[in-house]
């Protein structure tokens, strides 16, 4: 009987970095409202300083903090008005001692000025003088130009996904049209005479099919897009006609199921014809997710991958290579995970990294995780968990107490 | 001099959901392709049992147990085949002693079989005899009817966004329809006559409009919709037409700059007038936050919320109180967060809840946080930051060493 000759998690990602003919992402550019939740291309500095001039970041009176210094409740410091700064307008005036001039939150801090008073510490006493009660240290309230980056800094870095704080960064360095990479474009075709579509009752033997749903909605929240997604039969040239064809409009194509080695596992056939110079992995060292076959095909530069018909080996394989090569192709840094503290020892399976499935409970201090375990990993069981566990390979498992990075599916 | 009055983050979240009038999300039905991202609106059960047959977990041959205990490499048992169960075709043979049958992986085990051998460990003997090498305990890569999920079992809650592995329980419950929240509405209404279109060059005395860009890619990433977003001059009657106008078809109308208490901010009188009953909150004991202003119009049922001009301060109060809000109105739990070692020690304003947002090094072992500091919490900060923590009112800061949620902006 012929096993898989398996590749480590370690090992397969470096073929799929070092493949001929993989696919690069392409980039483009759009406009700011289209770039949220895209990826950047490239690195974004600022063209001039932000802010471009001082701006007050209450509404004061600008002053020279020295006049301040001895200014309090029962003996104030006066000052002659000689401007009131209007927002979005520069101001005119030089401010000399015993002067000052008001100034609205944001609006310009007047030449000769380096501190503000709020308006709280301060009351007209005339129409031309102000009654300052409280002493204005140097630099208070006073936002410096170039204080959120000056000019030519970086802002954002290639790989950085666009959320609020950086659609900000980017309207505030005057970037209109933004460069973003393209999502990859990914076929999911999934196999096997047993799945009948979501809105059929299955008769016995049937299944309802699952993995095109759920890895269609995994390309969306990774932020790829699906250009097809079906369901076949097993049927080998029905099979290699549907990969073919779609080579020309995908960067993947996904085959789930027909990837071990029973009578009807014909994906590697397959995908070995397809691609140039034949498929480079059949088989991972990782549970779930043993039944992996990767290949690509040069001239179109599209990546072959057939997963594991099981729903949740499917997705572990997806997420830990072809969302993690999506990353790494875009110069995404991995996202922020969490921490937990194992509730129970759990055994691993040794030569294998094994993924497995948590629940988080917090328990004032901290996360305690606690393994969903089932004997087949199915899908309500994922849709339970907050999480995975990841065991290296030359591990036998994981101890109670022990504290574990946690991993989020996307 | 009129100082406002503030609500803590505890009090004004209970106002909020107290205030009469206030918007409920709608909910509609949508095709499962449409669901991807959504929130669930209705807790979605089984229609029939999940697999609705037993189903073996790997290619083999399925047979009685107990014929197999004593088989092994070099003595092994003999059983007559009876039948091929084709994937997706019910199993027709009862096996008795004795007998088995080839099932693919995910085909169905007959009626009197309580095990699967792995192909692995079987050689074909002659034409209607296999050697089994090895014995199968009991139910050995059997997956039993109902064991994903029993018939009329709540697979997931109202409030669950759906992800890869709901969209795969969704499509395995043939839920073809998904009754989802319908998004929020928004219009963001940002205000100022320092402020030019991103795509300008500003002025001395000008600055970009960062707000309407940063709060859309927030609207959009916490699941609502912006149906308008402007940048308006600072102008009573023109900021109140455009709120009016926008109630109709707003659930919530954001507007920021104009909270606090300088000489144009004038956005708590129009809330003021438009909210039935008048506004319910004028600042908030939250840093940043403080000119937060609440009140809502019945008739139309629109939250009316006045933001801070500072696009730090304007997106942690969208974070703390809108986001907030749709999650407890959707039934959303909340999202996992981290855990980190506070890198220093950080004083916080007692008397009012404090975030701040921090930078994350994971040490091998776990987060250290470090605190971003910056006298007014800049925009770039903002995209430089992994989190924030927070800060109870009631303590004066967190301690070098101690260990804290870290929470994302999102």
């Amino acid at each position: 009987m012929k096993l898989l000759q398996v590749d480590t998690l370690e090992g397969v990602r470096k073929k799929l970095l070092a493949a001929d003919g993989m696919p690069e992402p392409e980039t483009e550019t759009v406009s700011l409202s289209d770039a949220f939740g895209r990826i950047l291309a490239e690195d974004i500095k600022t063209k001039e300083a932000i802010p471009s001039f001082r701006r007050s970041s209450v509404d004061g009176y600008a002053v020279c903090s020295k006049d301040t210094a001895a200014a309090t409740d029962s003996i104030p410091v006066f000052l002659e008005v000689v401007e009131e700064i209007h927002i979005g307008h520069p101001a005119v005036k030089k401010i000399v001692p015993g002067t000052c001039a008001y100034v609205p939150t944001g609006g310009m801090i007047p030449e000769g000025a380096d501190a503000m008073v709020m308006v709280e510490y301060c009351e007209m006493f005339d129409e031309k003088h102000v009654a300052v009660c409280s002493a204005a240290p140097f630099g208070s309230y006073v936002v410096d130009m170039g204080e959120d980056a000056g000019e030519g800094e970086l802002l954002l870095k290639r790989g950085t996904r666009i959320g609020p704080a950086e659609a900000g960064v980017l309207a505030a360095a005057g970037a209109e049209r933004v460069p973003v990479f393209v999502p990859w474009r990914v076929t999911i075709l999934s196999t096997g005479d047993e799945l009948v579509p979501v809105g059929r009752n299955p008769l016995p033997g049937q299944v309802r099919d699952i993995n095109t749903w759920a890895l269609q909605a995994y390309v969306r929240d990774s932020g790829m897009k699906t250009v097809k997604a079906a369901a076949l039969v097993d049927d080998e040239e029905l099979l290699e006609a549907e990969v073919r064809s779609a080579l020309a409009d995908s960067d993947l194509v996904l085959i789930s199921g027909g990837s071990s080695q029973g009578k009807k596992d014909k994906t590697n056939d397959i995908l070995d014809k397809v691609s140039h110079g034949g498929v480079f992995t059949h088989g991972l060292a990782l549970k779930p997710g043993k039944p992996t076959i990767l290949g690509c095909e040069s001239e179109s530069r599209t990546l072959l991958a057939g997963l594991p018909g099981h729903p949740v080996a499917a997705l572990t394989v997806f997420q830990l290579l072809i969302v993690w090569l999506w990353r790494e192709k875009t110069g995404q840094t991995e996202p922020v995970r969490t921490v937990a503290r194992m509730k129970t020892n759990l055994a691993s399976a040794p030569g294998k990294t094994t993924c497995l499935l948590v629940r988080l409970d917090w328990d004032g201090n901290g996360y305690v995780a606690e393994p969903i375990l089932g004997k087949s990993g199915l899908i309500t069981t994922m849709a339970q968990a907050d999480g995975y566990v990841m065991v290296d390979m030359n591990r036998e498992g994981l101890k109670k107490d022990e504290i574990v990075p946690v991993y989020r599916f996307s």
